[in-house]
């Protein structure tokens, strides 16, 4: 059985639903209804008839239609009753957002559990999870509404860092196509939420954090099928010995020798990365750079220092500097004023103009040498989103822009660009070190 | 002939200072005033008599007083016509603004005038410099007016590099004691700047970018020096070839070998980082958390696999997960409810409170094991900030926070934690590094 009925859902019943504001039954009706589910909605509890305007059903057995996809939030020692109801119901597939097992002591409630799921054909999403955000199907199943749909994927053993990837996309005007949560992942693993999503043509990247990835050469296996299609982006939580330990014990999953699994996740075409936030920004660069046709990039900076930041970050990840034609120089020295410089990384100083970058990426754009371009906008230079939005329509090279220069500039500027979704990057490094990935991930996967 | 007549200049002169607004030359003095400077203040102008409500003179020499430093801001043709009349009048100082010299060729101009500047005993900033914002003297003397006094010097070749760190700086709360952009530094250096800095009982920690470090010695011994009092954080542009080259184009300067200078500058004491977020993080480290005893860390997170990223980042910075007492272990167990984790990363779980993060730091607190707390929350929990602040006037270990979640919450929490001075990080693996820096360095320094 895939995960079809689980991304896929039509009908979604929530065991646990509730009247009551505030409580979880509460919430995640509340989030289904709000996300749009187009699909048929099942609040299943005992003493309702009606709950947010959807009728009620006494049981999952009750219910007189199909059900995809059953949501699980009642006490841990009723949750084998209602997975042995929902294999009845030949249900596809469970979220049990409660906890209470194998992370609280209770693995053989877990085991259980899983073996009566597995007997019905039912996957199970959990236990102790957050569940699923899949956007294309408007499917908030236990996340709160997703203010932005977009292009990344996210799978995540801890609820908080898909929710802090989804915050930074939305935040940067990217979005998301998923975020899943996996919690004890007693059932539903990486392995065939990355097989689903490198399939869906929904998403250009997925984001995955994991702590414990099981079978090690099915995890490979898997990666190869998914990044023969999107990048796959991984970190794993328990690199060390003693994050290791942490990691068993929140959820009890086993990490095998870091440097090894790191050196295979690689060979089989992922990217792998050793933060947070590189996580995010690697997420970010595949899902907002167009593609780049090679790794000659040229920078063109207000700011000679951050053009020097960007210049040794770029060759750390193997990005060249453009070397300009004799004919771009020319160009370039005809139109910008005598205090600037033209060769690469090009110096327009503090008294850049919006129109002198423009004028510079239109001109470099048809240089055959150059390949990309990293904007450095070193001062708060108001109208720089609108002014890259336009030439990023007009040429295919990409354009990544880093915005320093702080206040109230640079927050009306980042909200531009995020409408524009144009990735921005908070430092001179970090925007060279996404444009790398793409000509990187690029050239792996032509 | 030191930097005192710079830094604590007690009357400026503005060469070029003009009375109609947006050039550069009203700027300059509009910044002195607004930034609070409390000395006398001469507009060199000969077409007026007034600028700005300060008696205008037609010439240095015309000034009554003595002038401790000129700011200089004409074209590169009249500049050492005025540079030879702030000899003549014996001033201490001269910051020159203006550009047209080394960085376009005209390295012979600068020679020239820095032989005149010597041969008469006064110091100069620049050519092509942003110059000097100095807190403790109210002295905006270029610089915009900073929101925020605080207790970050920077010392930067790049003004773009030093506005960054002086925005961030602000948007958390810490501030800056000092920020001097050398530009082409033909004269005034980073060494004597970061021997000044170092002594003046402001500035918490010295944040330095530089592109080229002229008598590896001499720097050297400076370093040894100032880190002997304050942390000094360095971050070198042009550390590869490329980049060198890039930061030769700009400013002419000689960078060496890159790997053989960061061993010998961490000998020397400084801390050698490699982005520009990096140099911030090192300085909000170094500038906003607290001395703590050791290294030992408990880390208490409403998210468990935030802790797994906080711990790895932890080990690999050379801290320690600390070894909670079975005082404390039972103490947390008896206060907090049954999801709850009382190992180290103590985990909460996503319904994490206030009060609980509180009551565990409150308990931790007394713990001899114990020598600082990491604090994630990673959900928008409010009341966060004013918690933690009330704990830190409490108890000596450093409360050290990464606050992920995102949305208005995370917005206000960011405010109060900025009010409250309490350094925020955006990332598990931030808040960690910063930590390991603070808890090596004071290490290096008792």
């Amino acid at each position: 059985m895939g995960l079809e009925r689980l991304f896929e859902a039509k009908s979604v019943a929530v065991v646990g639903a509730s009247a009551t504001p505030l409580k979880i039954g509460h919430t995640l009706l509340t989030n289904l209804i709000e996300g749009g589910f187009q699909g048929r909605l099942y609040p299943i509890n005992p003493k309702e008839t009606e709950i947010l305007g959807h009728r009620a059903y006494p049981s999952l057995s009750a219910v007189p239609d199909d059900i995809d996809l059953v949501v699980i939030a009642v006490p841990a020692a009723v949750v084998p009753s209602v997975v042995e109801e929902a294999v009845n119901k030949k249900a596809g597939a469970a979220i049990i957002v409660s906890g209470g097992f194998r992370e609280a002591g209770n693995a053989e409630g877990e085991r259980q559990l899983v073996q009566t799921a597995r007997a019905g054909g039912l996957r199970v999403v959990g236990p102790n999870c957050q569940g699923l955000a899949y956007l294309p199907n408007h499917l908030c199943a236990t996340w709160p509404v997703q203010k932005l749909a977009g292009s990344i994927a996210v799978v995540s053993q801890s609820g908080t860092v898909a929710a802090a990837l989804a915050d930074w996309a939305t935040e940067d005007g990217l979005g998301i196509s998923c975020m899943l949560a996996l919690g004890n992942k007693t059932d539903v693993a990486e392995t065939e939420a990355i097989d689903f999503l490198a399939g869906d043509g929904r998403s250009k990247v997925i984001a995955v954090y994991s702590e414990g990835l099981g079978d090690g050469r099915k995890f490979m296996d898997t990666l190869r099928r998914a990044t023969a299609k999107v990048p796959v982006v991984l970190l794993r939580g328990g690199r060390t010995p003693v994050g290791h330990q942490a990691a068993q014990t929140h959820t009890k999953s086993l990490a095998g020798q870091y440097e090894v699994f790191a050196s295979l996740a690689e060979a089989a075409g992922a990217t792998v990365v050793d933060s947070l936030e590189a996580l995010y920004d690697a997420a970010k660069a595949y899902a907002g750079i167009p593609p780049a046709a090679g790794h000659r990039v040229a920078i063109v900076t207000s700011s000679g220092g951050s053009g020097v930041l960007a210049t040794d970050a770029g060759v750390e990840v193997g990005l060249e500097l453009a070397h300009l034609s004799d004919a771009t120089t020319a160009a370039l020295r005809d139109k910008l004023p005598p205090r600037c410089s033209v060769r690469n990384p090009i110096d327009l100083t503090g008294d850049g103009t919006v129109e002198q970058y423009a004028e510079v990426i239109r001109t470099a754009a048809v240089d055959p040498g150059v390949d990309a371009f990293l904007a450095i906008f070193g001062d708060p230079i108001p109208g720089a989103a609108a002014a890259m939005a336009k030439l990023q329509r007009e040429h295919t090279k990409p354009i990544v822009v880093c915005f320093l220069g702080g206040g109230e500039v640079e927050a009306q500027e980042r909200r531009a660009f995020a409408e524009a979704r144009i990735p921005v990057f908070s430092s001179p490094e970090r925007a060279m070190r996404g444009l790398g990935l793409v000509a990187a991930g690029r050239r792996n996967q032509s």
